[in-house]
Order: structure tokens, then sequence, then C-alpha cells
């Protein structure tokens, strides 16, 4: 008979529907170590988070997110809400003893998520950092490959985040549905929206970075504020390159933007090893490219592996060889992989500590960029 | 306030789990105008129904399938069985006035899918078929190109579905997994199987078939059955090819088999036009290639679409653009159009009489791989 | 020390401009048992082929075919002429001693097709067909596969050529530069001209076709004809789509046509066997598409090779991996092979008799396409 | 009537084929104000320049390059030898009135480069650098795009040279077939082979780069030396990542390896602009991925244009649609372009001057990965 646990969730944008859709469904698909109970959702717009329960039968709503991390029959606070505010969410329920899921970036900077990481460890309590991207089928898949060390000596990785959403200088800055373009809200641009997921997979895959020299731009210097509704300069970075290198001794190039027409959200990652490759795109998440050097020479080639069969990591709970599953689905795996090391007492990556690393990547990136030199990355 | 409509699902194998997993989701995305009720679940294995009642939240369970469709508290009968039950439950259903789902192919055979045409239009019950593939987004978006008029007369018509996963002669036959090898059970092969699911889409962008000429082959001619434990001839077709003529006088080609060595489930259709091509490909379900002869000379190409932004079929509805959907939405926008259907008095297509203009098709090409003669298509 | 070989030329249309490249560039790229001289070319037009003369290097024109191969210093006859003709000019030139190269189709039908075979075989003279493909290094590539036994037994062959050129009805028929449209010049439409190439790499892969069923569309009517000035009644078939069986126990699944848009020669052919399938598109030619299942089963996947190493067929010759010919160099590869068959007294094939096995194949196709019925292919 | 030109080749390498190639048959293709002579050739080997000679058709050889740049009957000087030697040869070639070609990269280093260009531009004479991939004719039509403001205000330039080739340890530097590994006569590694391509098409597409920021590193430490005989310190860069900023505000980013396992001749470029972006690769040299965001939102998407009609830049001059050519053909094209230059007094591009620009960017990408500084290129 599986324990309840009951979920309290913080804010209810873009990340409050995939985190509940993931709780709604990973029962049906996964054997669970616990019986997930949306408890309360916590808002400060009464009634629209009130429909919002209703829709996802939530059973209970805040208003304040203090209320909610002080109540009894609260298990787990997962906070869905701006940057600026994860660090003192994050502390506050996790010196309730709550279990802390918490959005990526971890904070707005590495001195916020080291007080955050502090307090979870302090408080012994479960703590996971929403880095999803990990648990695409053919991500997870990549990371067996280089475990298995099918690479060899790795020489090169290299990752991209492409958008180009905000080309349009009309587009204000900031509000509900514009904060990541608010440096108050967000503490940086695609660096800390789209380069912290490069290198959460990154420092996964191939080990720590250990010194970087970037670059940032601002396209678009001047926007009208959504909260002031005057025109403001633009605190974020449009645009972040860096290249560096990791402690392996293969070489790191890294590349984010808004900037980039035609692509929406092409995350792509390659690694160069002496024996093989792998490609992989966010736009055809399903496919991993992968070419091994190993193979006879005249029959050598990238494989596309359409990563659908039931061996594949996570493939065997949904359909049958060929038939996709989504961006969605790589929440659901998250949250099973979490129960499951809750219920082990093994804790499921990358947790706060995990996430403070990439913080300390990005913080040297835009330290980099800021000053023109290279700059070391803080190592824990 | 939504009304309730309470569901009757009979069977639980693969595409029991995929009906489940769109009513529970459904109303998370979309605005119904009912609420759904998994009021009961419904095979033969007590244990095994139960269980999976657990597991998706069915309130009762029953081992008859001729008192889940008495029941009074039922609305709606969906029926997840194997192709030689479809006939005898639909036609129980729609004279105790349930609704009817029906898995597709809609029948063994055209006389049989008539008489299910008659008794849910005699009871005047709203009834669909799932052929889910016309609401993968691309597909949908395929047909507003075509309603458009942005192919102009057309000129050929090819589908595609491969498959490799027969191959093996020591597979066997029949029993609950592999039904769909036992031609008693399933009543053709490839032909029922797969070819049904590019027939539908053919009529619905293409129009009728008027003639077809088909070959069939059984590469496996025996195997053991899993029922009667012997090896037995095995009836069913491996393959199907057949061309034919579409009334619009465009040419038909189409191909699928259960032997194409590397293709899971390569479900993929082209249509040329006097001004523009279309062709999709299910192993990469969220791209529409698209070629437009009336772009400016020097830049035409075929255009790669990733359907994932707001503006494209039912992506408003999920999350943002670049992110993919799955194999599964495709029935949550199902009952999603099914329900708004019902509600507004427009029944959503393919209804049963639209299947059995498949089945017709289907019909044709039997005969004709049987005859060695060019078959006429029943019209309807 | 290389011996001369005399060439003779009739013809100097695209084909003339190909063929007349490849001699002049074969041999500073391969080691030849004989050196090229380009003797004369012959067309009707006087000042048209001086001017051709002039351009590629021919030491002499003729107006009249007839004298060209009653010419003593002529050792080869090369037809570059409209179908129509092949016969005439291949039988006397065989009767004159000469060797003889003809563009494909060999004939307007086999009936003329077996007299040039008999022609060339009773005098005993070297003769080849331009099926030019089978020498892109990515096709000789998959013969080699193929011959080693990788896919072991075949299920499927299916090969498509696709244009998009015909498609506005105001192009007229016939004359010089259009006589592929002109049933009296050309003998078929694309059946002929693209299907043959088809069915020439498939029989070559794949063994002899047994049986087949045809189907032929005209879409355009009529049109203007540029001989006579006159809006005439077009002969030709635009499209031919065609099933069949191969002595191996294969389906044959052919189509061909020039109405589709978006295509400008996209000649594609796949073969999917038990352990293996290749998949090759004359688009991108140096890309063979490779499955094999028996790759470890997670990592399986098509592999893209670029088949452009040393290692591969005919590259060794040219540049260095990575580096892409083209179309025009499996004309080259062909006078090399054709060459060095000649030296060794071992004919390169496809010589006229194995061009005739493809002419009963097309005669066939055409036959079922008036009838309706399937009809046998001759085989020799 | 033509005017004969004659040529003086040194060198009979790859590029000494590559250019010998581009002379015997730009005439076939195009029409030229001048008609080529192959006059001699020449190298220090007199048996192996003899049969190189004979094999392409040279009237003469020589074994001294000084005899050759002084002989009368030479019109032009083309240098295909190691990087080491180009400014003396060509700095000679010059005093003595010959036009002079000169493979890339132009010089061991600006300084050099720097006396080049005074060398020619002081005498007079036509001269070019062959940066043949801007003639490959999808590059050539990226620049049409680019010049007719397709892109707009531009925002990324990233391009990418990966090679594979010299991951093996064991193998050796220095010769003749591997002086591209020997510093002494490369000057560097991939940043003067690789990135000195990527550099100048950026240079031609997106205008001067003013500010870059380097790392380059060197995998395998020391190899057998040719020459010598003895393990010796490798002294260029096996990979170079660069990045850096144009004047027209566009950020750059760059790599070249031969380290990237999988990738033969993976020469890639990408410009995003505020209207349009453009990708294009090497290994499928034939197609130009074109977005372009003023196409209707829903049927947006990357085009795969095949750049093989006659409207496509030197595409008329060859087959016909759909039919590739290859990477010879860049270098026919430019010669093509360069008698045209000649004979109307408009020197075709990249001239010495145009490659001196690529070479400051080349100094400046060494100097920063030396000191781990931002450098400032030289601009002219």
């Amino acid at each position: 008979m599986q324990k309840p646990l009951n979920i309290g969730m913080i804010g209810y944008g873009f990340m409050g529907r995939a985190h509940s859709n993931a709780y709604c469904k990973v029962g049906h698909f996964f054997d669970l170590p616990y019986r997930l109970v949306l408890k309360a959702v916590c808002a400060r717009n009464a009634d629209k988070v009130r429909a919002f329960a209703n829709q996802w039968g939530y059973e209970s709503v805040e208003t304040d997110w203090r209320k909610l991390v002080e109540r009894q029959d609260i298990d787990l606070i997962d906070i869905c809400t701006p940057n600026n505010t994860h660090a003192e969410i994050a502390i506050a329920a996790a010196e309730h003893g709550k279990m802390v899921l918490c959005e990526k970036p971890l904070a707005m900077n590495a001195a916020e998520g080291r007080r955050m990481v502090e307090a979870v460890e302090k408080a012994g309590v479960p703590n996971m950092v929403w880095y999803n991207y990990r648990r695409v089928p053919a991500v997870t898949f990549a990371k067996q490959l280089v475990d298995e060390g099918r690479l060899g000596r790795v020489f090169h990785y290299r990752a991209k985040f492409l958008q180009d959403w905000t080309i349009n200088p009309e587009l204000p800055q900031g509000g509900t549905a514009l904060w990541r373009l608010d440096v108050a809200a967000a503490g940086s641009g695609v660096t800390g929206d789209l380069l912290a997921h490069c290198i959460d997979t990154a420092l996964w895959l191939n080990g720590p970075l250990t010194t970087v020299s970037a670059m940032t731009e601002t396209f678009v210097k001047e926007r009208k504020h959504n909260l002031t509704g005057k025109i403001e300069k633009v605190g974020i970075d449009d645009a972040c390159t860096f290249m560096g290198r990791f402690q392996n001794g293969s070489l790191a190039s890294f590349e984010s933007t808004r900037y980039a027409r035609g692509h929406k959200a092409l995350y792509t990652f390659e690694i160069n090893g002496e024996h093989a490759s792998i490609f992989w795109d966010l736009h055809d998440l399903h496919r991993l490219q992968f070419f091994d050097h190993r193979d006879a020479g005249v029959v050598r080639g990238w494989r596309s592996i359409h990563v659908t069969d039931g061996e594949h990591p996570y493939m065997g709970k949904w359909w049958v060889p060929g038939l996709a599953i989504g961006y969605e689905h790589s929440f659901v795996h998250q949250v099973a992989d979490f129960l499951d090391g809750v219920a082990k007492g093994k804790p499921a990556q990358p947790d706060f500590r995990d996430a403070l690393r990439t913080q300390y990547v990005c913080d040297a990136v835009l330290e980099s960029a800021r000053t023109g030199q290279w700059v070391n990355v803080t190592l824990i």
C-alpha cells in the first residue's frame, strides 16, 4: 500500500502546469513508492489560483507562500516562481522540514545558492532542481553511453540553446508573463534561463568545467517595463557565448541566444570522443545521433537512433517502439526518480548541491563577460 | 458547470491505456463541455481488470461486457478489444442507447461494418472510431493546407506504413498479446492494422478512392499458435501493396509491411499537387514538410515546419513553441473534439459511417490481392 | 604505353556533353589501358556540331551518322540520340565492327532491343548501355553490401523517380529539346526515361523481376507539338506506378512521375532484408543510409554513411574524405570500367543483353498498364 | 578568338590536381576570354613531376621554381606548395610580372602577407588566393541573399570546420604528405588550414571582424617527425575555438578541430539575421538551409534549397536541376571568374589584399590564444 505524499506547489505558470501534469500522470505509468496528493497550490491572485486548483484537482489554495510552508499537512514544497524568490522560499521550506523541489536556475547567483544548499543539508530534507532535460530518454541514453566508456578520451563538448522570441524590440519586459526579461526578477538573461540547462547537462555528462571566457550582448538596449509602464534599460543578456576547459582536458564551446531567427528551442549538444561522438537536439528529442569509430571502416556513419525501444531509458513505461513521447514526459520521469530516491534514501540528481555547481559556472561566465578575462570556476 | 459523462471501457491493453490516459488528461488542457468520469472498465480477467482500475482510477469493474452495456450509469462505451468483437459489442451498446467509441479498424469487414453503422444511426447515438493520426497536429495542419486550396489539382498521393517486428519466424501468433497475427481475431494483417490508418488519412485529405489493384504476401507461412500450442498456418497478410485512383483524378500508391527492417512505426504520406506538396512522417511527428511552388524560384525548397507554434492546430493548449508533444496527445485531441461535437450536435469525424468507407477500401484491396484484378471500391 | 582508342560520338545534347566530359577527364584520374581520342562528333546541324567539336576538342565532324560508322579511323560509336534511332545506328555500327556505347533505354521496345543484342553479339563487339547510376559510388557500395550477404533474405525493394518539370500544360512536346515528351521519338514517357533507371539498378541489386501490375496516367492530354506547330494528343505516360514480384520472393513497388511538385530528380531506392536495409537518394548522392539489425539493440539506428572515403568504390581516385563528387563522375567511372573490361576481355555491365532485360520489364509494365492485368516478364 | 594564357604551376599534390582539373575543364563549360595552356609544372622530384605532367598534359617541367618564374613563356604562376614557401615564390613571380594565384592561407603570418600584397600591387599583376568555398554554388547563393538584404540586421555568425583524421597519436608529422602537421611548414595547425576558410567566407558574407578571444589546444603533444625520424614536439594547434565581434554588431562563434570523431570535412556556417537565417554544410554542399521570418507564420520553416537550378549561381553551366556537382567545381568557377576579372580589369576576389584580411584575423586569434586576452584585429 502506497503512503500518501502531500504536495504544495507555489506558482501556476508554465512550470506550474508542467509539474502538475507530471504529478497527475506519473502514477499511471510508473510503480511508485508514494501516492501523490495535490494538497495545495499557492499564488497571490486568489481567483486565478482557485481556477487553477479546480482545473488540476488541488484540494486547497493559499495566497501567501509563508502559510503554505507552515502547513502541517504538506510534505513537499515545489517552487515554480521567478528566480528572485527561490532562495527565501526554499530556505523557509527546509526550515519547516519540507522536501523542496525548485525550478531552475537554483538561485539569482551562487551566494544565494550556497545558502539554499546549507539550508536543505542542515534540515536533511530531500531536494531537487528541475533540470528536466537530463530525463529526456535520448539524453539519459547519452549518459549511459558515456558511462559505458564508449567515447574514450573526450576532446570536445559543445552546446547551444537558440531561440528567437525576443527579436521584436516592441516586446516589453517584466510582469507575470515576461519576468524572464527583467533582470530584477531573473538575475540574468539567457545565461540563467538557457545556458544553465546546457551547463547542467554538460557537467553531468562530461564532468567539471574549470575555466571559462565569455562574451554577452544585449541587442535591444531599452524596452517598456510592464511594472512601471516606462521605457527602461534592459539589464539581461540577450545572448551569451563562452568557451572553456573541462577538468578531463576537453574543450568547451557554448552559446545561447534569443536572437537566432528560425530556432524556437533548439537546445543541442555534441560530444566528440576518441572512439565515438554523440549529438542531440531538443527539436527532434527522440533521436540520438551516434557515431562509433569502432564500426568497420566502410560502413561507418552517424546512426540516427530513434530512442523509443523498450530497452531505452524510461521507454518501457510508455507505448511501443516508434511512438514518441514529448517534452512533458521529462518531468514525469523526474518525479518518478525523485520518489524512488526518497524511498531508497539515495537522492535523485540534480539536488541543490549539484545545481549549485551549475550556478558557479554561470557566475564565472557572467564575471568573464564583464571583465573580459578568463575566470576560474569555483569547484565544490 | 460541466455535466458528468460516464465512461465504460472494454479492454485494457495498449489501447486501453492510451484511451484512459486521454480521459484523465484532456480536462487539464482543454475546456470541456463535460466532466469525464471513469465509471467502469471491463475485461474477462477479474484480477487484472481490478489492478488496471486501481492504477487508472476507474470506479468499478466488470468481467462481462454485456453487463457493462446494460448499466444505467454508463453514458459511453469505449471498445478496445480485438477486431472480431467490435461489431457485437458496438451494436449492443447502441441498442442500449450508449455513445460508442470503437478502436480501428471498425470491423472485420465491410458487411459487419455496415451493420454497425445501421445500429448507431438507428439509435441516434454519437459514435466515433479511433483513427487517431488525424489529430497529430502536423496532420491536422496538413488538412488545413489542403482545405485552403494550397495544393491545387492533386496528381499523387502516396502512403506507407512500415514496421519490422514480425520478421523473426519464431514469434508465435494469437492470444492476448499477439492477436493481431491471428486472422480469426484480426480479420487481416497489415491491411486492417496499418493500411487502414493510411486509408483513413487519405480519404480525409484527398477524397474517395475509386479503384484499386493490390498484392499481399505472407512471408512466414506457419507460426506456433498461442491458443492451441501448435504450428498453424498464418492467415494474415504480412505485407500489402496497392495502387489505385482517387475520384479527383490523382494516383494512389500505398504500401504496408511488418518486414521492413529498420522501421518501427514509419507511417508516412506525401501529396503532390499542382502548386504544392506535403510530406509527413510519424517518426518525426512534429514536422510537416511543405514545398510551395509559388515561392520565388531561387529560394524554393522543402520547408521543414516544426508544428509547435500556438497558431498550429491544438498546440496552443500545450507548452511553448519548439516543445514537442507525442503520440498519446492525438488521443487527447480526439476526446476533446468528440465531446465538443456531442455538445454542439455536430459529430466529430471519423464516425462509424466514415470509418466504413475505409473498410470498403480494405475489402476491395483484399479482394484485388486474392483475384489479381482491379476492383472498384464501394462508395457511400 | 597506352594504345589509342578513337571515339565517334553521335548527338551533342545533354548526354553528348556528359559523355565528352567523361572522355576528357577519365585519364587524369584513372590508369587506363587505352588513350581516348575524340576523333569525331556527328549531328545533322553542321554549324552546331562544329561549335561543339571546337569546345570539346573533337578532331572532326560528320553530319551523317552512316558516314561516321563507316569511317576506318573510328573504334567506338557512342549513341547519344533520341530513342527511336538507337536500333538502326547500333546495328549498323556493330556490322561495321565498332564497339558500341548506347544511351538508355536501349530501344523503343524489346523487339528492337533483341535485334540490337543479336547484332552486337554476332559481331562480337564490346557494347554497353549508359545506365550511369550504377556507378555513383554510394550505389556501387550498396551492391557491395548486397553481394557480401549483409541483407539476408530480401522482403522488399522499392524505388521512385520523381520529377516536376512537365506540370505546366503550356510546355510543348517534341523537337530537339523536348523529344522526351514525343512518343514517336521516345517510345514511352517516364517508363523508359526514369523507371528504366530504377529497373536497371533493381535487377542489378536484387535479381530478376518476374511479374508486374502497372498503372499509367497522362495528366496533360494535349500539348502543342514543336514539329507540327499544332496541338496534338500526348502519347507518353506522365506517370507510371507498378508493383511486382522478384524471383527471390521479394515484393516490388515502383513509381515514377514528372508531376511530383518539389522534386527535381529524386531517384530513390530502398531494400529491406532480413538483417539489414539500405536507402539511397540521388539528391544527396553521396549518402548511403544503412540499417544493420545485427548492431546491438540499444544503439541500432540508420547510419548515414558519407561515401567519400578512400575505401569506398571509386573514391580513392578523387579527393579526400568528406569532399563530394557529382553526377558527372558516374559517367567517368563507367568509361573507366568499360575500358578495363575491353582490355581484360570481361565485358563491363550493363551490356546490351543486360539492358534488354530492363527493356522486357518496361514492355511488361506498359502492357499491364494497357490491359489492367498482371503480366509476366520475359526472362533471358 | 581566345588569346592563350600560359600557366606554370608549382607543386603537384592534392591542390595541384584540383587546379589542373579546373584548368582542363573550365573551357568545356564556360565561355572564356582566354585559352588556358598548361605550359609547365614544377616540383623538386624530376621523375614524379614528369609523370604528373604526362597525366595532365603539361607541356614541360621544371624542378626549380626560380627557373619557372623567369620563363618568358609563362603568364601565370600558380602556387600549390606548403605555406612556408608562398611568400618567396609569390614575390618573385610578381617581380617577374606574372599573374599570381596562391593556395590559402596566403602566408605564414600577416607580416609575410603584407609583403606579398605590396609585391603584387607594386607589380600591378592580377592575383588571387584559392579560398575556393566561396564558389560552391550554395555559398555564392548565400552571398546573393545577404546582398539582397534578406537577413536584415545580423545578430550571429557561427562557423565550424570539424575533421577527425589526426586523432591517432601514431600518425607522424612533416614531410610531403603531412606537412600540414609540421609547424615549420604550415605556420599553424587548424587555424591556418581550416579556420582560414571559415574566416574568409565570414568576412565576405558579414564584413570585418574587429575583436577576438581565442583558445587553442594541442591534444597530441609529440609525434614522430618524418624529416628527422625522431619524436618531436608538435608545434601546431590541433583545435582552435574563438569568439568575437563583427563591425556590424553581430557576434562571432568559430571552432575548428581535427579531433571531432565522425566528421570528415564538416565546414558549416550559420547566419542569424533579424528577418532570415542561413545555414550551409560542406558535407551536403548543394543544400542551402534558409529560414525566412517574413513567410506567413503557420508555414514558416527552414527551407532545404537544393541549389541546382539553372537560376542558381554557376548551375546554368552544368547539368539539369537536381543533378549535383562536387567539390572540384568550386575551383573551376574560381578560374572562370579570375579570367573574367582579368579580361575586364575588375579583379576577382579574394585577391591577395583580401586574403591578408583573413591573415590578420588568424594572427589575432593565435595571439589571443597565447595571451588569454581579447585582441583587436588589424583592419585594412
